[in-house]
């Protein structure tokens, strides 16, 4: 069938008013999930490759549509059930915003799991593909561990439904794991059912300096110890982080300068701080630090925290990564990478911040030079040093759309890669699920064109 | 190759003492994945159907091994790490018993998120096999959870080793997830990296009875909005269990009569009870209640919980169901099963107990009937009113096995069933693993032979 052939039957499925034309792409924004399956069913057919877009905001390249004819946006899918809230269970279209979701666990006195800084524009069917992390993820995990349910079309228009929500179901496998996390190349994720948490009765958020990282490394460890299973952040952020978010965000800086920071939230069973406070004082080694004492307060620690945008803007050009280690390699990455790009790179600037807590670092490093040869350069520095700090991961929460692939064997054997491929092969033997998404050993990046 | 051929080649990689023969079948006892590994290629190689076996403990006959020539037993894998205290993390060979476990974590002031009554003999790989549930799933979740990584071998040899632990690893798609609760059709299991939690500083456990589900149901409710996050178990028993097991383990009674016991355990911050007696002696509607006031108290508590056993010996005949709702739908379905069961049969005695907080209820039936037809009428009892009562499984935690497999449909769709047969041929394209566990739609069931 022609393309335009093709354009009629999904003009029939949709109606006019949801596919459009543009720069010889058409772009389908099915209504539903009958819909999905009635357009992927005709796309399989034809064998014609579909690039799945949620809200636009992964950092990886994973919606970019260089070689797809076909744009599929799940802008539409918005059904949202009420909030169950006996059993704390929401069922949500994939459209629908993460911010959203939020809103409404807000608005039942509870709680999403996943927050993340891009949560007014992402969606929850984004987050599903991409495994979202975020900032508590030490408390709630990554929202894997929360989705209770999927409503997933195969690429040949199978639908896979299984929105109950049920806490435990061991009736056959688990399918529903198989797409979470895959980047929309197994599946396109339709709705999810996800698990909501009892809002704490009350919070507590620090933000303490350090002059080295091993001082604040240890007060992290006695934190989680002294409040297990309710610290809810533990973030870090290097100085050049803080004082480009902080000075670009015209915050007055909450506490004295150090070399790194920490923001630590205590989740609390009543209003009361006392308890942490008390155990605040007895950490050692501090060089200063406050205990969020309004919502104001709060809400400056956590804008500096999300405030990476500032970054994007200070650099003609900024390349951002996002690895995962153990926490108490950090230190050690941290100074080697520096050392990597301070030899290859003059007038370079390097930012670090993200989740101690997981051991997930971001890294953003901004430069003047935008060649290949540049990012070549500096993803052999981020990545080089990871080799020898196993276990490590090259994308810790951010997946690996088009910007990681070549480096994916960096983090998988090459029998781990085959079998991505054949799982992906049984569910979708025509590969026209985000084909620009490629999964291959390092061989295949090395072969001679 | 003939299986004398077979038994060579497997004596050759295993040494003469970890194959032996008996009844026709040939039982391998690998020593290491390496070994494991060449075993399952030359199984592979000929086809040969093999039946994987860990502790042995499952309930729905798993590890029935009638059309296999060889039981592969994961018992000599056994290599354990050290525990990694500063990630909470330790790495275990798939032959390693859940107790052992749990001795490794309280050893180090941790704890397993896993516990269930077979922990003694129940091994790890067994536990990731199965997806297993038990007493704490509702502060810990499933095993899955907290599994970080894996080492498993595909049908064919090839191995998966993903051991390293990390927190968060996004590089492509999470493999680990398919084989978890996939009964070992996918793949063998053959070590583990799992999570461990840091042991809360104090624990208070209480048994409260109610003369109905209703008053029961609402006060576990108000201890779940009183310490969200830290009740780690929440489990309910019908006064024929109670009564039957205290009785059968000659416990005194800790509380006076009811009809329903809830059991409650709170993780405490500190070694103080008082916040939860303070609690305890609000609730209304208590029959009769206690706090553990001793290590002796709580082991009672947990042993008229764990006291199944007691059950099994009690009748001819006693069939085990386990099934999975939503929790505010346990009474009726108590209600509606036990109506039926007693409209079909007589002189039968019916048990119900189980995991409240996860809609989970395990239900005991002891008849003196051994007859299929006895059997058949029981399961329509039991599964046919979870179809008006969704979202419900037929399989809460133990899984299919051979004992299931009829019934699947009652849970699974048959798109969602034929997906499961796709992805099972793409990784064991020849059917050689637990071939006796078999994943089909109701049509199935209902040809004629």
């Amino acid at each position: 069938m022609s393309l335009s052939g093709l354009t009629t039957e999904l003009q029939s499925i949709l109606g006019e008013a949801h596919i459009t034309e543009q720069d010889c792409r058409v772009r389908i924004r099915p209504g539903s999930t009958s819909e999905l399956a009635l357009c992927l069913a005709a796309l399989n057919e034809t064998g014609t490759k579909v690039t799945v877009l949620g809200g636009g905001t992964g950092l990886v390249g994973g919606t970019s549509a260089d070689n797809s004819a076909v744009i599929l946006s799940t802008e539409r899918l918005t059904e949202l059930s009420a909030v169950d809230k006996e059993r704390r269970v929401v069922t949500a279209g994939a459209g629908v915003t993460l911010q959203h979701l939020q809103n409404l666990a807000q608005d039942s006195d509870m709680r999403m799991g996943l927050d993340l800084g891009a949560r007014g524009s992402c969606t929850i069917g984004g987050n599903v593909s991409t495994n979202a992390g975020g900032i508590n993820v030490i408390r709630y995990g990554m929202i894997r561990r929360d989705i209770r349910g999927l409503e997933v079309v195969l690429a040949n228009g199978t639908v896979l439904s299984d929105l109950g929500g049920l806490e435990k179901n061991n009736a056959g496998y688990d399918l529903k794991q198989l797409f979470i996390g895959s980047e929309g190349t197994l599946g396109v994720v339709a709705a999810v059912t996800i698990a909501l948490h009892p809002a704490p009765h009350g919070q507590c958020l620090l933000l303490l300096g350090f002059d080295a990282f091993a001082p604040m490394y240890a007060a992290a460890q006695r934190f989680l110890s002294r409040f297990p299973g309710r610290i809810s952040a533990l973030e870090v952020m290097w100085r050049a982080y803080y004082d480009a978010c902080s000075r670009g965000l015209a915050i007055t800086a909450p506490i004295g300068a150090a070399e790194v920071y920490l923001i630590v939230q205590v989740d609390l069973d009543d209003f009361d701080k006392g308890p942490v406070e008390a155990f605040a004082s007895t950490l050692d080694d501090v060089v200063d630090g406050c205990i969020a004492q309004s919502a104001r307060q709060e809400e400056n620690i956590w804008a500096i925290r999300d405030g990476s945008e500032v970054i994007e803007r200070a650099h003609p050009i900024v390349h951002s990564y996002d690895v995962s280690l153990r926490p108490q390699s950090l230190a050690i990455y941290v100074d080697e990478i520096t050392t990597a790009i301070r030899r290859n790179f003059t007038d370079t600037q390097i930012y670090f911040f993200g989740h101690l807590g997981d051991g997930n670092i971001h890294v953003m490093i901004g430069l003047d030079d935008a060649s290949a040869i540049a990012k070549s350069r500096l993803d052999e520095a981020v990545y080089g040093p990871l080799t020898n700090l196993t276990p490590s991961s090259i994308s810790a929460e951010h997946g690996i759309g088009i910007e990681k692939a070549p480096h994916l064997w960096r983090s998988r054997s090459d029998n781990e890669i085959a079998t991505m491929n054949t799982v992906r092969r049984a569910l979708d033997p025509k590969s026209i699920l985000n084909p620009h998404i490629i999964y291959a050993p390092r061989s295949a990046w090395l072969t001679p064109i």
